[in-house]
């Protein structure tokens, strides 16, 4: 990292002031926790990203409303996991407002104030008796300490909670960032993850963090796929508050807030549903960086390349192919090709390579430690423009397809 | 079918005066038929319609070159089974012109008159000295009885070869179409399939021809997918060959191709690599035929409405979804859903159904017989507009992770 940013505990309650809480509510049939809570404290700005699909959820469009009518400010949001409360007719958007304002009320806050975000199945409407029942413990757990029990009671068929927290000295202010988030299937997120939380310590004007959060999502989650599923629930929600920071320092929160946004982003697609280990793409030389970045996401989302990556086949021609349809210019004479650190083609042309060694390559990355080790790199230059970015994935394996043909039934 | 044409056999022999071949010359290690010839009449026309991928292979930009020079003119297509010859680089050409110039001098043809085709795997070049070899024997095998042999000769993973001859007296001439085709996987195309050859005995001015296959491919071809990743050999040549046919029967013609390439088109996404059932998607009520088929096309290519319908698991949320991040406008209040006789939604709001009679029905299609009683059936109307459109694709399984995972090692 080439920014003042280093790690701290805490994932959403390491920023001053904020307070959150997870419990199990009984809305999975599981038993585990199920309904999550974060307070962030008074003058906090909100900035909201969501699903561009057009079949979206009532929580999606009461957090869009409210924040667009509060000019990006809001308080809280609480979090169900069991039921997506999409497709789930008039009674999904009146369900909503009943659990905000329950929230709203237990809080002393404003109903608008109050955001909802719900993840699970779709045309499930949520059980409200047991949603209602749960407040009341809900609200009592709140804490400074409460990050971690937060971001796993907002986890479905995740196998591990995914959290992180930044600390940085800004111009002599101790300035921290917190994240959560949550999403293994259903994720190709578009201007938005399946479910995040973002917190920060730091004053910003509520235009300012909006543009910074919206450069960060387009770099993090909006760069990443598991299986090439938008959500219909999509969220992704980032609060600052606090001492107004020096705008001379905006740059360097940003890096803060893209750090905090790519480390959660690559932890959903490492965590797909199935998935063996973490996908890599590196687009250099694209006329643009959204050029750069469309062919980077085309080849982690090609489900020829995630089942060679899953077998350590380094059948490279599918990574080729598919960065050929991604709809983005580039010269097929010029392209250079890495995996890890064996080149495969060269100006255009495949190059003689060691392919055990290749294959050996990613075995041992599948072997390696979950988010450090794991990784499969695949680095594709495509010519000599400025363009540049990065994309991530994860392998495509039987295990997939057995989660997602047994989900509901 | 609500047209003239009736089923005839004979596959792409079956139309007066074309020969074809197919013959195991030794490309694959299999030992199983890899060397395939169609030689048209004298007079031939052809339409040519090609992936869209910046990376494609020799053989094709071949084709579309040589169609280009001639206006539309060619006799004959060889097509070899086992490599691409995509990503090969220079190589890639020089032995695309190679075979095909070996063909001409046996054929007696100017080599721009003979085109190429090639499948199997990307970035490995043809053992041109073997395909060489095999001319000899190709070309004495060529017979007005050698449509079944041309069509296994170009399968790679297919588990069935893919052929289909219609027949119809337009105007008191009698007018014969045949097809064959090839597919199972790296299945999205885009303005043609992976490899597909058409005949049709009755003449037809090379405009024309081109337009009306064309539209055909954009109804049969570009509506189907198994993986979502378009190819980088996709090629669909047509070629018509004969007496005059009387303009007014054009509309009659263009049925019967249209009936042709959809055969083909959904015996491609029936023989998905792994796939246990055929899923046809049906959209109506969309501003345009283009919207209708690309909310038809993106349910298809759901990795979980795939995996769901493996499962027999009535996730009808995920169609809705699916439909949703198709780009194409609708009013998601307007929608209505059936999944085979069972309505799932009306008016945007899911419906009581019976779940169990649901995946009764699904499972009942998986039993069914190949191409005729395995279709799950999807219809999703989303408003009053008046463009419909279908998609055709296929079930993942697990089968087809492990297809993929270990294709080149």
């Amino acid at each position: 990292m080439t920014h003042p940013w280093h790690p701290i505990p805490g994932g959403v309650t390491a920023p001053e002031g904020f307070l959150a809480a997870g419990i199990t509510a009984g809305l999975k049939a599981s038993g585990r926790p199920d309904l999550s809570l974060l307070l962030a404290p008074e003058g906090a700005v909100c900035a909201g990203t969501f699903t561009t699909s057009l079949v979206r959820a009532a929580c999606v469009d009461l957090c869009a409303e409210r924040l667009q009518a509060a000019g990006g400010r809001a308080r809280a949001v609480l979090t169900n996991s069991g039921q997506a409360n999409a497709c789930t007719g008039d009674r999904g958007l009146i369900d909503s407002v009943r659990a905000t304002r329950a929230v709203a009320e237990r809080l002393g806050l404003a109903e608008q104030e109050v955001l909802i975000c719900s993840t699970g199945v779709i045309g499930v409407p949520i059980p409200m008796d047991t949603l209602l029942a749960g407040l009341d413990p809900l609200v009592a757990a709140l804490s400074p300490e409460g990050g971690g029990a937060a971001a796993t009671a907002i986890l479905t068929t995740d196998l591990v909670e995914k959290q992180i927290s930044l600390e940085a000295i800004l111009g002599g202010q101790r300035v921290r960032i917190g994240g959560m988030a949550k999403g293994s299937g259903m994720i190709h997120p578009n201007m938005a993850t399946m479910l995040g939380t973002l917190s920060c310590d730091a004053g910003v004007p509520a235009e300012v963090w909006q543009a910074m959060v919206r450069r960060a999502v387009d770099r993090s989650f909006n760069a990443i796929t598991v299986d090439g599923d938008t959500s219909t629930n999509d969220t992704f929600l980032a609060f600052a508050a606090g001492a107004p920071l020096n705008p001379e320092h905006f740059d360097a929160l940003e890096a803060g807030l893209t750090a905090v946004s790519q480390h959660l982003a690559r932890a959903i697609a490492r965590d797909g549903e199935g998935a063996t280990c973490l996908i890599e793409v590196q687009v250099e030389g694209a006329a643009t960086e959204a050029d750069a970045r469309a062919m980077a996401r085309t080849v982690c989302g090609s489900s020829l390349v995630k089942c060679a990556i899953h077998g350590r086949d380094p059948n490279w021609g599918r990574i080729v192919a598919a960065a050929g349809r991604a709809g983005a210019p580039f010269d097929p004479e010029a392209v250079a090709l890495w995996l890890g650190g064996h080149q495969l083609m060269q100006a255009g042309q495949p190059l003689p390579f060691d392919r055990p060694a290749a294959s050996a390559y990613m075995k041992e990355r599948a072997a390696g430690a979950y988010l450090s080790g794991d990784t499969v790199a695949i680095r594709l230059v495509v010519g000599s423009g400025p363009g540049h970015g990065r994309a991530w994935g994860c392998d495509l394996s039987d295990q997939y397809v057995r989660i997602n043909a047994d989900y509901t039934t």
